[in-house]
């Protein structure tokens, strides 16, 4: 297994764990655990694979799933030590982010062979896998609490093709923009970093128009 | 049309009626009633042929089409004579759950060959309409109320894929499969079974972290 | 370019704007606008050809990234002079509904040959993307405001199919059918026009009965 392959693994089990944790907080039971664990782990790679057209990962290799059962299980029996979920959950979902993101921009490059098709696919598998979660477990969307999210899995793409182009090879590529991605959320975690953000006015509600 | 066909066509149908009675629910006009009786009738095997990479059902037999617009109006004109809609809401969400689990677990097997592909599949697609249908329409999702749902999908499919491993033929394997989830998700409803739930404790709001 | 060619980069762009609109109303930063402006500008046409069974619209031609990213950085920085976001909004959310429906419409009558399988995909698509936005912006579903909106969508894809069936060229039909659709939804917006909604009385909480 190759180092880009390695991210692959890891981004399934890392987004798998957060959706495991989501599934704790909100008491679910164990099937429900592995069903959260699987659409987050599975779901980003998916609409991946179906966009690029090429066969759908898990389909090819069911172990993905096995991936996603196990460590559902695991966080079933084990979720309760940890002392803030939510807090493990955002640093999961970190690494998850940074992995998904590279490996997504490392198959959208192979397939389409056109750097900006690699960069949002990066962008788009890095993050989609946490909205989901996100709308299913009704929790908060990370995409509106305004932290920097999208633009770290876009940053950890753009550095993966950015290395990739000028020849440094694919492994040193995708450590480096796997580096940037979660250093830059991990940052953004640890000392509450934003962009700016657009601040004429909230939207009023719809009917106070 | 064979018992695995009639069990297609039943869980369009069937979702397509929990789609329009959660319309009414809503007192949408009647296309609000075709378009969400469209899209839970056929949003599960969509994304099933999808994932499958075969021809989307409904593109080559626009019939299932016709099938969910029937519904639609037929209880645009009814859906009052029902005492408790969302009472009948589940039970048909239950029949339908069923048909679609073991549908999705056939179609699965006939194009992966993969047992674990097919129980996944069949899990997958008789839940999905029932989410996107809660998504779309905002009611609280069936996934997030703890009840032995995904469970019941996952029991019908398993059943159908043991039942034909073992060469008892696919008509039985599809009966059995179907009666095992509809009688499981039935009991659930009838006397409020669930499964053990994680318990250490409730999620907070991700500001008071 | 030709008539029908233009409402498809039209019907990009203009969801594009809506989702950026939307992404001005939450504050988010720039990033955020131009994921929410891709998600929704592309969102609707994405889901389109994966259902066809043809390759996504933006992999072949990432010019219609680019599109979405310039309509986002140009709102980021013009929305503040909006008097009311959300009325432009409804306004431009209506062109792009009414463009992308009459190209959704186009694409499944020359992929599927099946005028029905055209008049769903102008209705879905249509609306799809406007969907989307709202379920990632956590706004009130447009679908559920009971307003015709659907109903234009499905208006402009109709008029399209069967002004193209009597022969009368596609380019006159893309435009009827983009009037249609505009002039309803439109006068739908002015006038509050709706569509006689089912009233037996309005669904209660699932613990309540």
């Amino acid at each position: 297994m190759g180092v880009v392959e390695f991210f692959d693994y890891a981004g399934v089990a890392l987004f798998a764990a957060t959706g495991a944790l989501a599934a704790s907080r909100k008491q679910l039971d164990i099937i429900g655990f592995i069903f959260l664990a699987a659409v987050t782990g599975m779901g980003g790679g998916t609409v991946r694979d179906l966009v690029l057209d090429v066969p759908v990962f898990w389909v090819d290799r069911p172990v993905y799933v096995l991936v996603c059962m196990g460590v559902a299980v695991l966080l079933y029996f084990t979720a309760h030590l940890a002392e803030s979920r939510y807090r493990w959950l955002l640093w999961l979902d970190a690494a998850a982010l940074a992995a998904y993101g590279v490996f997504g921009a490392y198959k959208g490059l192979l397939v389409s062979g056109t750097p900006i098709v690699a960069v949002v696919m990066g962008m788009l598998t890095g993050t989609l896998g946490g909205i989901l979660r996100d709308v299913l477990a009704n929790e908060p969307s990370v995409l509106l609490r305004r932290e920097i999210y999208v633009t770290a899995a876009l940053t950890g793409a753009g550095v993966f093709v950015a290395v990739d182009a000028v020849g440094a090879g694919m492994a040193l590529a995708a450590c480096l923009g796997f580096g940037a991605a979660f250093a830059l959320r991990g940052l953004a975690l640890v000392f509450d970093w934003r962009l700016p953000t657009y601040r004429a006015r909230k939207g009023r509600h719809p009917d106070r128009i």
